[in-house]
């Protein structure tokens, strides 16, 4: 069974996509074709999109449309379309308004505009904290650090840190535990002051040699029982010193993100 | 005016948090104050959320929460508290279980899951691409970008290309304009080949300097002029090689992100 999806935005149709994935996957045996179109700001566009949306049409069924415009005069050339539509906007913002006993302002988009500067700023400031603190490059800056992910090499620290500080503003510091820090029965040094700001990521050993793997595809790196080795060591220290972790083996980077939050109990930085 | 508001999920709450601003971001006279309570998997755990939302209810108006909860058995225990509710769930999936004629999975959280793994790798790739190419560090794997964005330093590349990388997979590479390629007639060498690629990005000299202020306070570089000078130049290289280029000063990633991809027609990664 297959259907086409599109997301339809006046913005950058980030809402409908992820609003509109978050409900398709509760259909895991329906395929859905899916398309985004940002940016209909324009009675031209609406028009374009109907075009691209009636072309989709199948015998399987006709297209599905989740709809996050604002201005109602687009909206409702979006519904001669032929498709099957959720409004997200006519669902919701009719009930908030009567919660609120007062109008919406109708304007386009506001919610990732950035002409909130002060966290604009923040968020900037986040990224190249990450990157000039990622892989245990620096660790003079630990003291501004809100949390400090360590783990084997490629077990996700990097991926993780950028995407707290993009979307939270944390500032997240990485740290690759290596056999050196393996040998000794104490934290490295540069770690040892900042003990309550480190968390652990494992992962399943396979898993890893298939990711290092990709990268380094011989030698030692990516062999299976030096990955095996590697973890049992860097486990044994976070059960050792008592480091909060969490596997990132089944784990998508948002899930990492938000599990690693919630358990620090560390406030996002960003409105 | 003021409201508490709660976004109330089973897995990670990135859906209900982006939907619920899109739709209080149309309220900009009523400062919202937003908590996110992620993982509410257990009928305790949604006893602690009703308690945590009984609890913010005041003179005001009661909590408003925007519930993304799969579980009808959690989503009732939420309903029994004080709040003014928006149930996502409750809203869209019965319309769609009627449009494809089938029942959900009714399974929690599975959009950010991503137990895709050719997804993940391809993210994870993304990444490692985006930051082994930023900011001109290396040009030799220049072929194997998808963009590659070129600007005067700080004027958001690499927050962008890391954005890109981790939402839509794309490989994008990085190149900063500096003087020395101002003061030529064509292109800097690396980036001839590969002309069809780029995208340059622009913004407003006040902002650039203030940005560079919070970096390096004193000397050249956070110079008004020298912003001026330098924005001036990246700019008439655009229009002399005819290279497609925003003003990201009054744009936030997702939207500088969003509308790169519509403009150069890009297709994403990631499924």
């Amino acid at each position: 069974m297959r259907r086409s999806v599109f997301f339809i935005s006046d913005g950058t149709g980030i809402t409908a996509e992820t609003l509109g994935r978050s409900l398709l996957a509760q259909f895991d045996h329906v395929e859905f074709e899916e398309q985004t179109i940002p940016y209909v700001d324009s009675p031209e566009k609406a028009w374009d999109a109907v075009r691209s949306i009636d072309a989709a049409a199948c015998d399987e069924g006709r297209p599905i449309v989740i709809d996050t415009i604002v201005n109602s005069e687009l909206r409702q050339i979006i519904s001669k379309s032929k498709a099957f539509k959720l409004d997200v906007f006519e669902a919701f913002v009719g009930q908030l308004e009567g919660e609120l006993s007062t109008a919406s302002s109708r304007a386009v988009g506001t919610s990732h505009s950035m002409d909130s500067q002060p966290d604009y700023a923040a968020r900037i400031d986040a990224v190249h904290f990450a990157l000039d603190n990622d892989d245990g490059a620096r660790t003079r800056h630990y003291d501004r650090a809100d949390l400090i992910l360590i783990g084997v090499s490629r077990s996700g620290k990097t991926p993780t840190s950028l995407y707290m500080a993009l979307q939270f503003g944390v500032h997240v510091a990485n740290y690759p535990l290596t056999e050196d820090d393996f040998e000794e029965s104490e934290l490295p040094a540069a770690l040892r002051p900042f003990k309550k700001k480190l968390f652990g990521l494992t992962i399943e050993p396979g898993r890893l040699a298939i990711i290092r793997r990709e990268r380094k595809p011989d030698g030692r790196y990516a062999n299976l029982a030096q990955c095996e080795s590697e973890i049992r060591a860097a486990r044994s220290i976070y059960v050792r010193e008592n480091i909060p972790f969490l596997d990132s083996t089944h784990l998508s980077i948002e899930e990492i993100s938000t599990r690693i939050l919630a358990t620090v109990g560390l406030k996002r930085r960003l409105a």
